[in-house]
């Protein structure tokens, strides 16, 4: 796991598309089709671009152990079903999971074009990148997306005491005909765990709303609260916001939820049977680009025009900051962590074709 | 404003059929034809057997004054229009909210038979009561829902220091054929401003992440956040999913959103132009009655067997509160405030037919 703040000036850098092909090999050399590679590398490579590198290419070091010893299937054979004019059943057949959100979201967008709404649901999958790069392909083709994931058990139930859900995505994308979409991409916790481990890295306390320690109670100790339980944004609603990103994901997509999702850092061997939902509207049949277009200006005019309390640091729109980053990386080249340049070309040198 | 908890045991009682006829009299009263009565008094009525007594009965005074003076359409004539098989877009025509909420709740309904997905957008609407209602009917009928409302104006946007953004609520329903399906209904704020009321009656200091002063900057003074705004819960992730309602809420459905929704308070006379959203899934198109019967019960005993923190407070599921009360207050009968039933009974006076 890396930051983008962290990797230094003096690592491998890449155009997008050098990065691509890198990507893409280095699934091949992973035992995946030509074609299911470039899925998984379009994705993580946008995570890269956005700036979210614990869930981009740094991925490989999982997904790749994963694979080798038979967690993911390389060869998935991935099935859509139509059980009615706006709705897909996605059989992910335990595919690397940026794979099977590919194939997701491409079916719900496919229903959306022509009922104008288009409701994926996904089993038989695995984490599957962060949600932004989806909502950014659904946008650029004028769709509006509610996107959501279930995920590994960290959180307890509120005023229960041991983990029973997972600190399940759930992200959002509106497109804009005239700049930028708004994007966003949020778990359901205050922090990540990464956080609490930078704290007790620094020998620090950790403010009492993160985490519970092992028994449920609350902790400022960050050491307690990583053999405890994160807690969720807003108490008893960040836990209903959770259920619902679980119940959206695994219940009604028939894979697995709650404590019947396998762990994939504990049990990398066995099969997750994660489950995702994709939400598209078509955005085209609400209204002219040129309509939508005048909107989202007027909507991002209102919230930069607040005074901010902190001078010098501006009120930003969801997606501002990733948006920025991608464009600058475009320009500039995309710097990665050496460790997972290494990874990826090792890789890439057992791709066969 | 009341709550059920502060309604004295000498109160006026009812059961629901009583209660039903009572409440729609009393918008007949106020100018509205029978049926949609009936539609507003059924949304207020499930407000009130849930305990949401603050969104429920008490708001036939705010509602009553706006449409005596015109800020309500009694007579609106609300439009549906289906620009794609499985979306509809409702034309509220400034009515009463719940009215506009039920036409838009069937509307998505509809498509959602057929289609397997039904999304409708409302605008030209008001205050349309609390989520709930609307999420059990759906489930009653087997559809998921998720659903959202924009609202005033009384949140920063994060790092802003003026209110640009409603404390929009966000809800969702999943049904359950053989049980209480789960139900969910929140605002993104961390908590309501009744709560700092009381706060400030009982001459306590509230906790920082609950409000801003007038500045922007958090505070622990009740008085200081009633001329301040809510703080949106997590933070920045608050303010994005607030952000989230209200681009599905009001820029997509061509309502009034942020800024240019009017106030029901400082402008009664006004119309709103308040939206909504409303995504169906019709469940029976997933898997079969049984089948969702047993995961739903399955996913619920995980959650309520997690050992409680504190003894003797179990963990709960969504909804389960509420409805435990609804079935309660069935059994047992409905009490409502005393100011409440009497404004109904003048207003029931009044009606003509």
């Amino acid at each position: 796991m890396t930051t983008a703040a962290a990797v230094p000036q003096d690592t491998p850098q890449f155009n997008e598309a050098e990065l691509t092909q890198l990507g893409t090999r280095a699934f091949q050399g992973l035992g995946l089709p030509r074609e299911d590679a470039a899925d998984v590398a379009r994705v993580l490579l946008l995570a890269d671009l956005f700036g979210l590198s614990t869930h981009g290419f740094s991925r490989i070091e999982s997904y790749g152990e994963r694979l080798q010893i038979g967690g993911i299937n390389a060869r998935a054979r991935i099935k859509v079903d139509a059980p009615a004019p706006a709705l897909r059943l996605v059989d992910g057949d335990n595919g690397v999971g940026p794979l099977v959100g590919m194939h997701a979201l491409r079916a719900a967008m496919d229903a959306a074009r022509t009922q104008g709404v288009g409701v994926a649901f996904a089993r038989g999958s695995n984490h599957f990148g962060p949600i932004s790069p989806y909502g950014l392909i659904a946008a650029e083709e004028g769709f509006a997306s509610i996107i959501g994931s279930n995920a590994t058990t960290t959180i307890a139930p509120w005023g229960g005491s041991d983990a029973r859900l997972g600190n399940s995505p759930l992200g959002f994308g509106v497109p804009n005909p005239g700049g930028d979409p708004f994007l966003l991409d949020m778990a359901m916790s205050v922090v990540a765990r990464a956080k609490i481990r930078n704290a007790m890295k620094a020998g620090q306390a950790i403010p009492d709303n993160w985490a519970t320690d092992a028994a449920g109670k609350a902790t400022t100790d960050p050491k307690a609260a990583l053999d405890g339980f994160l807690l969720p944004i807003g108490g008893h609603k960040g836990y209903g916001l959770a259920l619902l990103v679980d119940l959206f994901s695994g219940l009604l997509s028939n894979a697995a939820y709650l404590t019947h999702v396998q762990s994939w850092s504990d049990a990398p061997e066995q099969a997750q049977n994660l489950g995702h939902f994709f939400i598209l509207i078509d955005t085209s049949r609400l209204g002219s680009p040129q309509w939508l277009a005048e909107r989202m200006k007027d909507f991002a005019a209102i919230l930069h025009g607040s005074e901010p309390t902190v001078a010098g640091q501006p009120v930003i729109v969801p997606g501002e900051i990733e948006l920025g980053k991608l464009q600058r990386q475009r320009e500039q080249g995309i710097r990665l962590d050496a460790a997972v340049v290494a990874l990826l070309r090792q890789h890439a040198a057992n791709a066969r074709d």
